[in-house]
């Protein structure tokens, strides 16, 4: 069995990598930090674990993960950023859910991040964790910056237009909406229920953190400078993400020509659902599972292509994609604990 | 006191010119039309009204309508298409809440509602009854087609860039979400509680019936012929619209600049509240209320500009509009029983 | 005009006393008070209020509330203990929205609140703000405990059988379920959205706050103690609250016969609705407005009563009843300012 | 591989059977029925399971449920109860998650559903599927009556004291509360989502169907008859039950001794959890797995014993419990394909 460290146990993406791994027949859970509730059972956080994972939360040291085979770094931005390479140094394999390590370009963190990355000669070998773009460099990766979730929404979307010239790079908008778990577990005035239940609240727009690392991918699938427009919206729901994005046609099409290309494109590609004519993404249809729903449909008055894209924002956005890149590196089969369909109603 | 009737009492628009006429000094409700519920008091219907208004529902019937000054045909669309040239003889002013008559052209009617209009000759008298554009034309009407909510929040949202050189208006795109009341209260399997909740749903991509009312403003603004993508979204919540609106910038500006032209161009309404420089409308702040909150935001990257525009579909999207139509209709203050900010939380 | 004062404005009841003061004629809002905001115009803090009251957040002295004629004390618990004293002296009236002059008892509170009450003496001179029990000594008080939103959905539902020998007085059990707004705005773990959203957690069961204050006013309406169970339940959604209480009959009746003596006992509230048989009171019905519905059921198989008692906990639970305990202490009509019905859906 | 059919696959608790199915090594699925939706695959009417289960939906018919091994009747009371005599001779095993074979007295059926029984015979062979209480049974038997949601949560809560002499038999309460999908997924007024969300609602007060249900199975454990009051409340929430159950001690007890007994009695059931003291039954603990957790805590002050009851209504109350079921019956491990901790934020 393979051992399993996860730093960062006691937040969402932290309980969903133990979720999952519960149904994972390979591995085994070794090591979970928490700075909070250190010495206790992870159980005791998270009651929904009770008799099936009581494993004592540990403080978080590179010591004691440094016996695992595979570390997951679930940690909040910046947290872990001295840590992974004392990790690497050791030999362990190390997936790490923040955003530390999935910028190329060290001059991108101050500008977007406001800090100065520590490690940047480790960015170059650092591989950007999207199984379906870069599943050949995952095999052989040590370390993986595991994608964003507003990222894997919005690249899935577009990723079979890129090197194509049938639209118009410079109109692209991705109109964004998440449940309210991606903001993570710790309280704060904009994420109290009263605050989020019943309203609408666009956030971020026109300068949100997400932006550049969509832009990386974009543009190295196009082979130029992409820049595009990123509005996320806070949806009163716990999981799910939507990302509604717009971008010009150059020529004319039908939707069963984009809709044949897209299949094509994707057709390797298990957790990747293109949908048929007509139908639009819809979260429901993923949230709970590791799918990314592909929704396909041309505004013909305009010649403007609408992409609706759904994913789970804990899942596919964050930890059944850790896990994803997991069984990709340690040569498992890729579907492995990611089986199960969305949880509906 | 002026007698005021509704048709169609039992749907939620229908409950809300209730619930608004309650607050309102100047009027009195005299009868309420419901097919459904015929015989009972409305406030079998919804008990909130219970010793506040318990007035029996009448089927609805073109001649007890006659005798109110005021009609408000608050009916599925078409039910009242054929009522309204009935009321207009007996000299009832009519608000009609439906899409009957809002399109001037008659020729759209096939096009988007699949259906002939039976009145054509009627269309040209009606008035497109949003104030802030309309307000001298709407004083002296006699038949108002009350807006849609989508609409409403597209064309106030855009309307001080209409007839200016700033813009390009080939590029206008509005990404709306809405709660569910506004699909009526007609039970489908698609508005289920548990089809709805936790869930992010685009619906009617390309094609939804509020496109031809939006670019007819928006058209009529600007001097010249404007087509939109429209993207209308299902969101878990009860009330509440907010529609984010994508143009883009032909010449630099700054926020500030545009923040002070839309004060300007809203200075006198006081029901529009354009919001300071990195605000964005947020649906709580009018949810409750009949204002419209409109945000400015530039994306400066790309040169385009990322309107927020919120309001309450039921209020300002639908019932409160009609209110302060009737208001204005009147010569009764245009705030009268439309005073109360949003509830919150 | 009655000059008004809120002591803690940026809090939910603080909002909803903002909120129902601009609809209400006779009083205006003088000084608002917040330590989190102060130097802030109150419609930084709460959006909504743009434009409507813009007032600047001073912080809580009592020098600068003295000159107004009522003040109300929105205030966490302990936090306006010893305001309230300076500002009796000063002649205002004094409304205290938090639990701090609830209690008759001084000896209370080390038991119930762990607290040793500063001014024990003034205990007395409270009058609990529940106007139905207590109308007559609400309009000569100077102070008043405004009751929680908890005990007056138990007391108003159990009051008119406290004094019959109808019923077993050792039997009552009040199974309550609450919005999340009661809980108030300060960030917490347990009022997360995502900790809240689609789950049911009972808390505080066989000790809440609550009980000394239910069972001080039960106790009193029958002439010796009583002692209940009460179990609070958080419930996903905002505002709201029922408690559906359970009282064994010691004879036979049939529902009707309750209703009547309800109805009668009620007659004169406009606040209070008994609701007809097999009706069961329901938060939707009054959420948004100040009424607290009541419906009665016999559980005719065991001959036992089931009481359902709903009302808007920030409403008839909070800040309404401040507002109509302020009507009745300046002479003004009790519903002044408190007639919106419901707001639905 | 075991033939699984599935009768009213495209209700909720039939699309919870088959995702509950996918993560099931052992059974395969082989027929699927559906009377509005026949014709399609089941992943038009559910596209969570596009490209897991794209089975055709069949209209229900005896003869093709016959070649299964076993047959899950996940159908609207009654609509099953002439089928299932004609699936039993063909030597199928038999699962009804409906309420159709449940009672063991005829007579029962009138008093409650308001019907005659058309194949009273059947009543003592089918057992009644509540495995913690009749597995032994359950494990040769050819028909289950799979337990209600309410029943369940209510009956494992109570299930441990009812052959002692420590609790006063006449006292019991259970107020429960359950999430919308326990409706099923035929629309209807009262589960629209406006009508729901933000609402409190008690429902079929002192009358509902499950009560002989709960009644039946504590009798049978007390050796005598026992009658409750049951009390549902609809929740705004898709998922998860609580059900908060009052029962008078007739002895003084401490939390510990009452835990400990509990623990006991359930020491070999993994799908019951017993908690610790102070803690408290949740929905968020269990919903999205087969568990149910019960929380025990005393009422000293009025020597009252009030327990906690959780689990989600479609898992251990519908699918997750057939599940179980089917594996005792068919000698796999109990746990098999339920193994999934809860799904949770």
């Amino acid at each position: 069995m393979i051992k399993v460290g996860i730093a960062g146990a006691s937040g969402y993406t932290g309980l969903e990598l133990i979720r999952l791994s519960v149904n994972h027949p390979e591995i085994e859970l070794s090591v979970l930090t928490s700075e909070t509730y250190k010495g206790k059972p992870i159980s005791d956080v998270f009651p929904s674990l009770n008799g099936i994972v009581d494993i004592e939360l540990q403080s978080l040291n590179s010591e004691i993960l440094k016996a695992c085979d595979v570390v997951f770094l679930a940690l909040p931005h910046t947290a872990g950023m001295d840590i992974l390479p004392q990790l690497l140094g050791s030999g362990c394999k190390v997936i790490d859910l923040s955003a530390d390590y999935r910028l190329n370009d060290a001059e991108a963190y101050p500008e977007w991040y406001s800090l100065t990355h520590t490690h940047p000669e480790l960015l170059s070998q650092a591989v950007y964790g999207l199984p379906e773009l870069h599943r050949q460099k995952i095999k052989t990766a040590q370390v993986i910056a595991n994608p964003g979730c507003y990222p894997t929404s919005v690249i899935l979307a577009l990723a079979p237009l890129m090197n194509t010239d049938w639209v118009d790079l410079n109109s692209i908008i991705s109109d964004s909406k998440s449940g309210v778990s991606g903001a993570g577990r710790k309280p704060s005035l904009a994420t109290q229920y009263t605050e989020v239940n019943e309203g609408l609240s666009p956030y971020g727009l026109a300068g949100h953190r997400h932006t550049p690392e969509m832009e990386q991918e974009l543009s190295s699938l196009a082979g130029k400078p992409i820049k595009i427009s990123f509005s996320p919206h806070l949806i009163p729901m716990s999981r799910g993400m939507l990302s509604t994005v717009y971008i010009n046609l150059k020529k004319k099409f039908c939707d069963d020509d984009l809709i044949q290309h897209y299949q094509k494109f994707y057709r390797d590609e298990y957790f990747v659902r293109v949908l048929g004519k007509d139908k639009f993404a819809n979260s429901h249809s993923v949230a709970g599972s590791n799918f990314c729903d592909i929704g396909i449909k041309i505004d013909e008055r305009v010649n403007r292509l609408v992409l609706t894209s759904s994913l789970d924002n804990l899942i596919k956005g964050a930890s059944g994609q850790a896990i994803q890149n997991m069984n990709i590196m340690l040569g498992f089969e890729e579907k492995t604990g990611l089986q199960s369909p969305a949880l509906f109603p």
